[in-house]
């Protein structure tokens, strides 16, 4: 069955260019500026934008956290980020030190396989490298596809590596072709300073903020690009909030290394003040690292714009305000890190950035899809509009205004983070593979229609890699 | 009549993938994965990457300089550009002080009517700011489109403008769209420094680098991303060469100001031992700024690779070794400046670029074609490969090794500033608007055909002129 | 006639200890842990701080600016310098294009000599390089110990230089052993900022500071400090007022560079909005450069705290309010630039710097005296207290507070441009030469005592300069 | 009895001066231009430079280290010092995790007290913060004046501190007036490449220097800075040997952070290739951090000239080659860190910064001597020339031209890491609390003479501190 998309502004990366579409089976096999029905169903786009289906980088679904489970599995997780205009996540897998690595991608595919309503790939976790991880590694890699690796710099005493493991996973993962991902804040000082605030009796959410300074963050990500550089490796710095890490990867890659950096939608629109609201209601914005001053936005939004941040990703981790959140009452750090934002990532940032003019619509496009597939290995398969690349397609009205509220969004907790913000844009329908998830602003897929993605090895900027994969992240 | 493209690999700034292109007149109507002939000339590309045709943003054709006029008119210089994989190139008219702008307007029009055998534009250098100049200003801004101003900082007492007109010319820019293009050196000391080496009688081409330190380089390129990020107006630096200018602009990028840079082939590739040959070849080698020492090239190649820089332009700008650059013999402040390059500047960013793995294909891309065409208002008519788009095409066999040699090139000069180099590449057939210039390596191009771009204004990276014009620059 | 100062806590720039100094004649000839009288008057100072005569390497006593001269002259100025604690003083003698500097210096020689009650030395203002300039100037520095250059970038059409005459005086500074001074403002850019303001009305004094932004002076310096760089020589930056300018210094000093700064107190404890003070009262806080937003401030004290600037000089050039500041009203381009400062300069870096806990003791007696003795080719003989130097002593009373008024100073002019503020401190007596010019708060000088001071050679950081002359600059 | 030295130039931090002193017991009593002998013992400086005794706050004598002790214990180090112009050091006093702090002192007392010949103090080595040491720790900085503490980033599992107890330390420091001494290096990253080498029978010398490069030096200060302006605390960077970590220091400073810094003379004027000497005579050579290649050195002097680098410590911590070097062949981590520098310290610094003209001799007074006085609580009783101090003098011949060999050193070891170098200057004379311990080049001390110094807490550069204290470190 055929579909042919009408009369869209189509967008990517490069381009800004009216065009139909043709889809014969799960990919695009036209595109031209007056193609013929020939038996397809048309769609009409007049009036809308045609994205490539947005790639959310930074999920964590259906995670155990603290004696607690990630309220969104993949089931709704998917479902909400489809509504939000994302066809392909990355989630988080995590490993236990001690336990084989293949045990807990296999625990992963379990969690994903029945529920996903769009495609899904998965990082691994490493917490620790031995011999049985060096045996066990490449193996994985190679089979699973799964070429990227996240390590922890904090979280002491539970996922935390030290800088020896980092060290050492940067120079397997350029052996292999992966890429690191690294939490970076200093959890030694971050582990002192939380339990220095408990002693004293601060125990409210703001102390979240006060215990996890922007300094040990720039800090982290200073070193760990340090470390990437020495190993001459790749590193992607996950979830970078504030002007002291910004100014670590400009001095790094102003050097020529391959350090990436992703933000968040929280980080560019929500502030420190937020856990300072009264009632508790603080513990709804506790992320790590924690929402910062308002004044390190404009340092994130340059580096958006200049091409300094590679991408932004959701870090998707939601918890109930009721009975989940609610746990870290009178402690601070027993609070659930993490909050509801793979749905409105999206049109956050197309609002935020391509509508206050921060950034262009192609930068939209890279920021929200291309260049994770880039780094990620899933170019040009995801990521573009290209003839040949999957119909993962996003139809998308500009103009409408909205009011983002817990009341409508179809992610499965009880609150919203962005309650109450006004923004501009709406996915109107978006194809999975060819195939409508989202309808005319209606969920019509199926629960495990989504696949696992094997994905690519990190394609590195050399010109062999480049020519045979398509890929680039060097922008 | 149509022509079909067929089983080559289209790359631009963004993609990178298998493709049937489809042209219909002057554009391209349709891009497929196997596309039916429809009565269309099939032109087989089968092992061949598909590039938008090069833009050239920087080129000197038809000029008079220091007594001589540049050896390559619009009608040599545009065959050996397309030889080269170019199909547009943006000319610097040149204005005299006192005299109207629209004069000169009109004396480049004449140079370049019947001559260019693909299209082109002109940048407009403006010498001085009155009264008549701003009035006369936009009314050529919008009836011309000339939307790019150049300034130059060097080259006292003729084209050198002083700080507060190159401030008043990013106020206008900024005023009416424009982009202000400034040769970034310190004209004043180095007017002292020339002269005092020719009271030492320091005669040789040598002395033209030693009369031209980066230090005066990066001093001036300092100066005007700060008067521009005063004025809150646009600055692109052509030719930059050195370390200390790419500290300058990453500095001034990083701050959110709208700061661009341009270097060229020979910085590339070229360094300061050329001007050292001996019997006076090492006039051969006399640009302005001058080649650098070797270690700058590093700095160069990161910038490009972290999209610090944003193009490369040949700043082609030859004179013959005999005659006229032999006018500099016991005097090398009278050596014309400049060489030929607008041939061999596309596929020397390709082989030194892609090949030898320091920027991808999309990169290439990018530098090579799509930023120029974003940052000089040709977007999405020029600059890349989607539907709708001026069918400029080069068809590009990766493959092919070859040397540089002044024989066989196609520019009137007669040397070539790369004599001797391999390269690995090179075009074979290049369209310009659907119609054959180059056709398997032979001219078939005729002399008039290249018709005048009357361009857009600059951009910006606001909302509104992003969506409406399909064009950013912010990558 | 013997003196002996008992009792006191002496500081200079390395020291703090209890000790007497016994003088005899116009040198210190003993300091001991209890020396005996040996016929000597017995001055007590115990409880009170002995520091070294202060030195003002920056004042314009009776200098025409604007159709009008400045209302101190060498006699007011030099009281109300003594007793804020300043023996020593350095003005700028002016000279005009196309005279000899003979004859300047002569003029500066005749206001001086019968008026100062402190010793004096000049620098000497260099408007153009030509060769009667190049053929004077060895002379003047060798027969008149002038061993400074002052240059000036802004004030276009009246005292700017180009950047070629700033580097040639840079080379001829070298060869001579002078060190060039600096006002360092982008001069053609404020030209116009100035022309426009008044070509919309804006005429208040507020817009003094409106056009000359803080990045104006950052560019200046910065490219002052390049042209230092690259003819190998000595720049002190004037009157350096914001974060921008400080950069610049810090990035020169970090590769190696002889770059000194110098900031002025009112750039230390005013701002911006004082311009801002109704009825036409702003007029009193016009400097060139401007006060600058109070955030500045910081930068400023951080650079005197790590040694990053130098000293800290007066820039005393005061105008009535009355009939003086008042030509401006109207037109701010008018109002004459500067304002009445030697006088409180010594006390408030002490008050507002080492009470403040912002400055040691010792780093304060370096800045107020010492590193101008040495950058100026007067050390050991002035700025310090050791035995063989002149007896140029402050008794200082550390705990006395006081508010500063119009009302009491010494002065000649009609108001105070830090009325009101409270400071800890003040001068008790005032040694020059060894003979009291302040005892007990009371003036006990004669004009006409001050001697004029011939300085010796820039003495650069090498051994030999340091052996033979003891003195350096560079900690 | 007193003495009284005539006719020497005397030499501070801040002067240079012809001058008599006189000594009354331990101190200096007067100072004059000519002081008359008064019964005194008349010894004569015509000719010589007297400079304050110079302060070494950084040897480690004594010590034991991987299973074996340095060569030199307190008799033959501080004769060595004492020969070499140094009458003051600070050595590290080591603890064992899990023993009271006290009985590390008593020991260290045990080892110095019947063997110094000059003065000495004490840093404590702080390996883990738990309640002990927290309990500890305020008693010993009180009763026995040890205001410095000394933690490790290196050295995993022997000496290696994690971050959160330097970052306790540095709060500890802060509350109790200390000042934190850091060897920064990256152990954790530092121990897997030495693991690394050795597995990849890569065991000779050099691979000391290739497992320690300098960005995990650079990385370290880096941390240790961000650490320490978090703490709002005061650190000191023992032995920085890179661009890279004065690179960071520099920024620090340039924030206000009161970092500061020492280097080696080894790092000065030795490099990496001495690693590569055949025999296995690289191992004397084996420092941590190691030398470094020679284009490091620059940024060390600009650091010393500029004053972003405060100290010149020797790191003494010799070894014999036979017997002790050598437990590293086969295995270059058993090669004993350290060499024998105590004794060429003083005058290599003199020799190759002051004669080579990159230091002046004032900055030669303040790095070798005033600096550390300051820093560590031994000013004004040392590290200055003024009455009241104690009167350790060094009599220096700055004409004398010699080559220094381990022929006629003074350290207990069989090599001099200098040998054959040839240098400018020598001490006389040196004089301890009055008494002389060298005189005409001959030892005529005695073991036991030195005193142990109880130190004062840093002083901060608050007002009150710098008042009551006379010291001030921020220059």
């Amino acid at each position: 069955m055929k579909k042919l998309i009408k009369g869209g502004t189509i967008v990517t990366a490069a381009d800004v260019y009216k065009g139909d579409i043709l889809i014969e089976g799960e990919t695009i096999s036209a595109i031209g500026t007056d193609l013929e029905d020939q038996g397809a169903e048309r769609i009409d786009a007049v009036g809308l934008y045609v994205f490539p289906g947005g790639i959310d980088p930074h999920t964590h679904l259906d995670m155990p956290f603290g004696g607690t489970t990630t309220k969104d599995d993949f089931e709704t997780g998917t479902i909400a980020a489809a509504f939000g205009g994302t066809t392909t996540v990355i989630d988080f897998c995590l490993t236990s030190k001690g336990a084989p690595l293949r045990e807990a991608v296999q625990t992963w595919h379990e969690k994903a396989q029945d529920r996903a309503v769009i495609d899904y790939g998965f990082h691994l976790m490493i917490g620790e490298i031995n011999d049985e991880v060096l045996l066990e590694l490449p193996g994985i890699i190679a089979s699973e596809g799964i070429t990227s690796l996240k390590v922890f710099m904090a979280y002491k005493n539970v996922f935390q590596a030290d800088d020896s493991t980092l060290f050492r996973i940067l120079l397997t993962a350029k052996e292999h072709g992966a890429l690191v991902m690294v939490h970076a804040e200093n959890g030694d000082v971050i582990d002192y300073l939380i339990a220095k605030a408990l002693a004293d009796g601060n125990t409210d959410p703001i102390y979240h903020a006060r215990t996890r300074p922007p300094e040990l963050e720039g800090e982290a990500t200073g070193r760990a690009a340090s470390l990437a550089a020495l190993a001459d490796s790749q590193l992607y710095v996950v979830h970078v909030t504030c002007a002291e890490a910004v100014g670590q990867i400009i001095e790094a890659r102003s050097k020529g290394f391959r350090v990436f950096g992703e933000t968040c939608p929280q980080y560019l629109v929500l502030d420190e003040t937020c856990l300072e609201k009264p009632d508790f209601e603080g513990a709804k914005y506790v992320w790590s690292p924690p929402l910062r001053k308002k004044e390190h936005q404009e340092a994130l939004w340059n580096a958006l714009k200049s091409g300094q941040l590679q991408t932004v990703g959701s870090d998707q981790c939601s918890f109930d305000f009721k009975g989940q959140k609610e746990l870290g009452r009178g402690d601070f750090s027993k609070i659930p890190n993490g909050g509801p934002t793979i749905e409105d990532r999206f049109t956050l940032l197309y609002s935020e950035g391509v509508r206050k003019g921060r950034i262009s619509l192609n930068r939209f496009v890279d920021l929200i899809a291309t260049q994770s597939a880039k780094l990620f290995g899933l170019f040009p398969r995801k990521g573009t509009i290209v003839v040949g690349s999957d119909a993962d397609l996003v139809l998308f009205d500009p103009s409408v205004e909205r009011t983002i509220r817990a009341a409508g969004h179809h992610m499965a907790v009880d609150y919203n983070a962005f309650e109450g913000m006004q923004v501009t844009g709406e996915p109107v329908s978006v194809l999975s593979r060819g195939q409508f998830v989202i309808r005319d602003k209606q969920f019509v897929g199926k629960a495990g229609d989504g696949q696992y993605l094997r994905r690519q090895r990190f394609a590195g900027t050399g010109p062999h890699a480049a020519e045979s994969r398509g890929a680039t992240v060097n922008r």
